[in-house]
C-alpha cells in the first residue's frame, strides 16, 4: 500500500501552529519537511497504533535510526536530527529502536501512552526534541566521564531554534554542547543543538553564546531533566560535571563515539540484542541487516491503515509544582 | 439566523486537550459549558471575523459583561468568571466591551490580530485568564491603593486550576487573593482564583494557600505580568503594594468596588462613553439600555456566518528571552 497525497512543507509564514503538530491524517498522510525526508502516518494520532515511517527522496522507506546519514555537511560538522518531540507538547514520541524500520511510535507505559507530565514552570518539552540518526549509546561501554554505561538508545538532541518542529521532521542542526544527564544508572547525553534554519542560528556557535543570548534556558534545561520524572513517582536525575554543559568541541567528539559504537552496531561487530538493525540504504557488505524495498513495503502494510486522531486525555494538562533546593 | 447543533460538556476525561481550545467550526457552532450558559461562534477562527456571542440557560443572547450575573453564590462568595484565554495559548481573546452584546473577539493592533509574545520560560498565558462579569474599573475612579485610574474593563482574573479552559467557558470560582498591576499609567487589578470544580478547590482558600502548594506560580505571575509586554517595545509593568499579593479579604472588596462602579454604569449614573452597555437581562427600569430578544438576534445575524479556521501564523511561536534584575 503506497501513499503520494499532497505535500506541505515548512517555510510558509501560515505554517499550522503549535496547535496542530500533526498533519491530519483525513487529509494528508505523506508529509514532506525537507527536500531528502517524508514522513508517512499508520494508524490513528494519539493511539496506541500510530505510528510514522520514513521515506528518503526516492520515495523509498528508511529506517530513521539506520538509514539518515549523522552528518549532514561533515566538513562543516552539520549533522541531522529526527524530531521526535515537538516544543511545548507531553506525548513521548520516539524512534522505536525495537521494531522494524523503526518507526516514531509514543512510547507505552503499563499498556497506556506515556505522557510526560509538565512540571512548573515547564510546559511539556522545552525545546524541539529528537535524536541523532546513526548514533547509539552502547550499553556495554561505560563512559568514562560520567562512570556509566550507555541507554542503548540514539543520542538525545534538545534543538533550541524559534520554530516549533514537527515529529517526524528532519533538520540540519549545528551542535553547541551537551549535558551528562545520568538516569536511573545510565549515562544519556543530551546534545545542545541550534536548526541551521534558524534566523540566530550565525550568533549561535558554542554553549556560551546560548548562556548570553538565551539566559536562562540552559538552568532551565538542567531542572527539566534533573525533575521530568518526579511526578511519576521516580528520584530526580542527576548530571556528571557538577551539573555544567561541555562546550561544542566536548559535544562533537561525543557524538562521534556514539556514531562509532553504531557503526559496530550496524556491521554486527557487536550483539544488537532486541535493537532492530533492518536497513534499506546501507550496503548489504557493510550491513548484514540490509532489506529490499519490497521487503520493507511488506513491514509498513502490517501496520493500521491511517485514520481519525483521538483526543489527547485532559489529565495530561495538569501542573506539578515542586520546591527547588 | 440560530444555531442549535450538537453540544459538548468539559467533564469527560477526553475533553479534547490544549491543542483544541475553540471548537470546530465546521462541526459544532454552539458550546455548552455549564447548564447556564452557551456559547455561539461566528466567523473564522484566527480571523479578524470571528467572535462569541453569549447565550443563557433559555436560549437567549446577553451580553457576558453585563447579563451573567457577577456572583454565582453571593452568600459564599462564589463568583462568575468569563474565561477568555485559555491556559499555555497566546491569543489576545477578549470580552468587547465597545461592541453590542460584547461577545468575545481577539484583539486587534494596527490591524492585525494581537498575539501576547512567550517570554521565557513562560508559554502563552500561564492561567487561565478572563473576566468577572457585572464589574468595571471605573477610569474617573483614582484607585487610592494605587494613585491611578481604572482602566475601563471588567476586573481581570487568573484562575490557577488543572484545568486547561476554553475561551467563552463560564466557570465559578473562589476568589483568594488580589495583584495591583499599573499598567501604562491606569490601575488594573488581577484576581487571583480558583475554579470550584478543581480537584483541589477545597484546599486553596487564600493567597498564603497559593504560595504554599504552587510554589513558584505567584512569583511566575508577577514576572508574567512585569514581562509580558516587553518584547513588543513597551515597558515592563509595576506594582503597588511592593508587589505582593493582597489577600483573599481585601480581593473581595476590590472586587465589590468594582461591582459598583458597574452599577452606575450600567444605570447610566455615569456616562458610559464608548463603552457598549446593551443587554438583555437587567430590567429596563434599571438601565436604559435594555434590549429585545429580537433586536439581540438581529446584532448576531448582522456578523459573519461561521466558517473554517484559519491558522495561527508560526511567528507567535517565537520564544523570547530576558536578564531579570
Amino acid at each position: 500500500m503506497r501513499y503520494a497525497l499532497p505535500v506541505y512543507t515548512t517555510q510558509a509564514e501560515t505554517f499550522p501552529s503549535a496547535a496542530i503538530l500533526h498533519p491530519r491524517a483525513d487529509s494528508n498522510t505523506t508529509l514532506r519537511f525537507n527536500m531528502s525526508f517524508t514522513v508517512e502516518q499508520r494508524g490513528n494520532l494519539n493511539a496506541l497504533n500510530y505510528c510514522l515511517f520514513f521515506k528518503n527522496a526516492a520515495g523509498k522507506y528508511i529506517s530513521p535510526f539506520h538509514d539518515i546519514p549523522m552528518y549532514a555537511d561533515e566538513s562543516q560538522n552539520i549533522f541531522h536530527v529526527v524530531i521526535e518531540v515537538p516544543r511545548w507538547t507531553n506525548a513521548k514520541m520516539e524512534i522505536t529502536t525495537k521494531d522494524a524500520l523503526n518507526p516514531v511510535k509514543q512510547d507505552v507505559k503499563k499498556g497506556k501512552l506515556r505522557y510526560v507530565a509538565n512540571v512548573f514552570p515547564h510546559k511539556g518539552y522545552i525545546w524541539n526534541y529528537g535524536a541523532i540518526p546513526q548514533t547509539w549509546e552502547d550499553p556495554s561501554h561505560k563512559d568514562a566521564n560520567t562512570g556509566f554505561y550507555g541507554d542503548n538508545d540514539p543520542i538525545d538532541v534538545c534543538e533550541i531554534g524559534t520554530k516549533v518542529c514537527s515529529c517526524g521532521e528532519v533538520i540540519k542542526v549545528k551542535v553547541l554542547g551537551i549535558l551528562a544527564m545520568i538516569d536511573e544508572g545510565e549515562t544519556d547525553w543530551k546534545v545542545i543543538v541550534i536548526n541551521v534554519e534558524d534566523p540566530e542560528a550565525n550568533d549561535l556557535n558554542n554553549i556560551s553564546d546560548v548562556r548570553r543570548l538565551k539566559p536562562g534556558y540552559l538552568e532551565a534545561t538542567v531542572d527539566w531533566f534533573r525533575m521530568y520524572k518526579v511526578p511519576d513517582g521516580k528520584p530526580e536525575n542527576q548530571f556528571a560535571f557538577n551539573d555544567e554543559f561541555k562546550d561544542k568541541d566536548f559535544a562533537i567528539e561525543i557524538i562521534k563515539s556514539t556514531h562509532t559504537f553504531w557503526k559496530d552496531l550496524i556491521s554486527q561487530k557487536v550483539n544488537a540484542g532486541e535493537l532492530n538493525c533492518k536497513n534499506t540504504c546501507i550496503s548489504a557488505s557493510d550491513s548484514p541487516y540490509y532489506c529490499s524495498a519490497d521487503e520493507a513495503k511488506a513491514v509498513v502494510a502490517k501496520t493500521s491503515p491511517p485514520g481519525k486522531e483521538e483526543a489527547i486525555p485532559s489529565s495530561v494538562d495538569k501542573w506539578f509544582y515542586f520546591e527547588r533546593k
